[in-house]
């Protein structure tokens, strides 16, 4: 697995941002947690340029743990919702057409293959992961090559982009991300346990069983061993991708509760991404906080929503651009004005 | 004032939205607050009607309590600020942008007019407001002329636009809107003043005084009577807007502590507009949450802005843009789906 490398941010500008943001023609610090972004912004980006553009790119893949029971969801749910972002009518397509941005869909291993369509980018490692309470649900082999997937990805789609909002579909996932966070990050399984998309006909407690299982068959808290043990392809990828967009200098909007599982592995496989990342929402799957905290993050938006899709990505995307225009488009105080 | 007829809300199609929103290729409920909002939508437009645009209206105006030393900004910068707008250089400019909206400035009475400029809309009603510490800040037909202005503005601008985003612009207008939010809810006056733009020379002990002072020449729970005493220009047209808009049945974007006591004046005139209206943004300025609280709010975004001009309210466009597009543009789910 060929890690992209990410420098620590350079701090050395913080002063003199700062001091630019402070002679902006506003109130000091009357924009809030947008000035902290455009700090962030500034220094992400090595200079004050013009933010460019945003994409949104949504990761789809299967996952063969839902042969144990953990979704209220049949796997095939995975597709029909790939393909409505293909159409343009998922959730998520509606949030980036109110962001007024595109969406690429990557099939990173879907049970069946998407039809031809501008929007599909085909990456498919398999039809779908195998069971991860049986067994790894990915080889290693496959588990480098989504990873180098999801870093080509990112180059690939966003050169002329530097706002990358992810996010990803999948049924089963919100067990696979319980699984990965809990190996990467310590905290208890039980407590990054929720309903998902939809809590199973066995409830919560026939989820928790069978993620007790499923981790004690390959205990680990290395994060690229977790990810070969118990994610999805799309999850690998999406992992990649957040360290791959940090590696080129871009602004990083990570969706929900998956996606943020996703964050912690990357945190973990290099501690330089996290300030390459935005939260953008908070979930209401429960683990959603807990995974936070851990990350030291508060998203931008607090609306209640637990879709995936990067639907929370996407939304916030306006708050970034605006937060970047801190910067280049709002005019200077006069010299002499109040504080 | 001639106060536009507002019904209430017809509540006959709640259960069939809800059934649609339902219906949508999405887990039950898992767009959170957007999925209320969309009911609240379509129940305004009265069909699942197509949001067509979005804009935002900022109105502004100068107060002649800026004389006691209430704000740390001489009154002047409100031209100053009106200006950036004319040139898409202000807070609002940018907001406006990030969300992909226009913006019009209307004049309602600042010191010095505006020059000419294809965003300005000059509805002057004198160069700024009498000292409301001393005697009433506009006679009842300047008032009058205000109220009938902000409800033609809305009619004017706002022909295919259903989102209304209201903004202002005054300094000494937290001074103002304190007092008429006093008035009109009985909130307690020093609960409802804080540093506005910027706290004065001599504190905020020294804001209370004069406001104290004011309220007291001439105390009132009317809402007519509490605007023509205490308000400026922009505020008497800013909630006039607001009456203006729920009347055509636009969905209201209120921005912060400002456009709140406007708010608060509107529903006080008249208690249907409350349904119309959307709250923006919570303002870091203390008294907000107050208001929020007593008029039954919880506004989208939470950013810790305290910037004025509609910077909150045109950044939550995309929100109600996106919550509109359930009804209209996210697939259904198909038949026997799990719930």
């Amino acid at each position: 697995m060929v890690i992209p490398d990410v420098p620590p941010l350079g701090k050395r500008n913080v002063a003199n941002v700062q001091a630019t943001i402070d002679g902006k023609a506003k109130p000091l610090g009357a924009l809030g947690r947008l000035e902290a972004l455009a700090l962030q912004i500034a220094l992400i980006m090595g200079t004050a340029r013009q933010l460019q553009d945003a994409r949104l790119i949504v990761f789809a893949g299967d996952h063969g743990l839902t042969v144990e029971g953990v979704s209220a969801y049949p796997s095939n749910v995975s597709g029909a919702i790939a393909n409505l972002v293909l159409a343009g009518t998922a959730g998520a397509s509606i949030m980036a057409a109110a962001s007024g941005i595109d969406v690429v869909l990557v099939d990173s291993g879907l049970l069946h293959p998407c039809g031809a369509h501008s929007r599909l980018r085909d990456r498919r490692i398999a039809a779908g992961t195998r069971n991860s309470r049986r067994g790894a649900a990915m080889t290693i082999s496959q588990r480098d090559a989504a990873f180098a997937a999801g870093v080509e990805i990112v180059d690939t789609e966003c050169q002329k982009i530097n706002i990358v909002a992810l996010g990803e579909i999948g049924i089963g996932n919100s067990s696979a991300a319980a699984l990965v966070a809990h190996a990467v990050t310590g905290i208890p399984l039980a407590q990054l346990i929720g309903p998902g998309a939809g809590a199973p006909a066995g409830g919560l407690d026939h989820k928790r069983d069978v993620l007790t299982a499923a981790y004690a068959r390959a205990p680990t808290c290395d994060p690229a061993t977790a990810l070969a043990e118990f994610a999805g392809f799309e999850m690998v990828m999406l992992t990649a991708a957040m360290i791959g967009a940090a590696a080129g200098n871009r602004i990083v909007l990570v969706d929900g509760f998956i996606a943020t599982a996703c964050a912690a592995a990357a945190v973990a496989l290099n501690p330089n991404v996290r300030e390459r990342l935005v939260f953008a929402h908070t979930s209401a799957e429960p683990g959603h906080r807990l995974l936070l905290d851990y990350l030291g993050a508060t998203p931008l938006l607090d609306l209640g929503m637990r879709c995936g899709e990067g639907t929370g990505a996407a939304l916030a995307v306006p708050l970034v651009r605006a937060a970047g225009a801190i910067l280049t488009d709002l005019a200077n105080l006069p010299a002499g004005s109040p504080p």
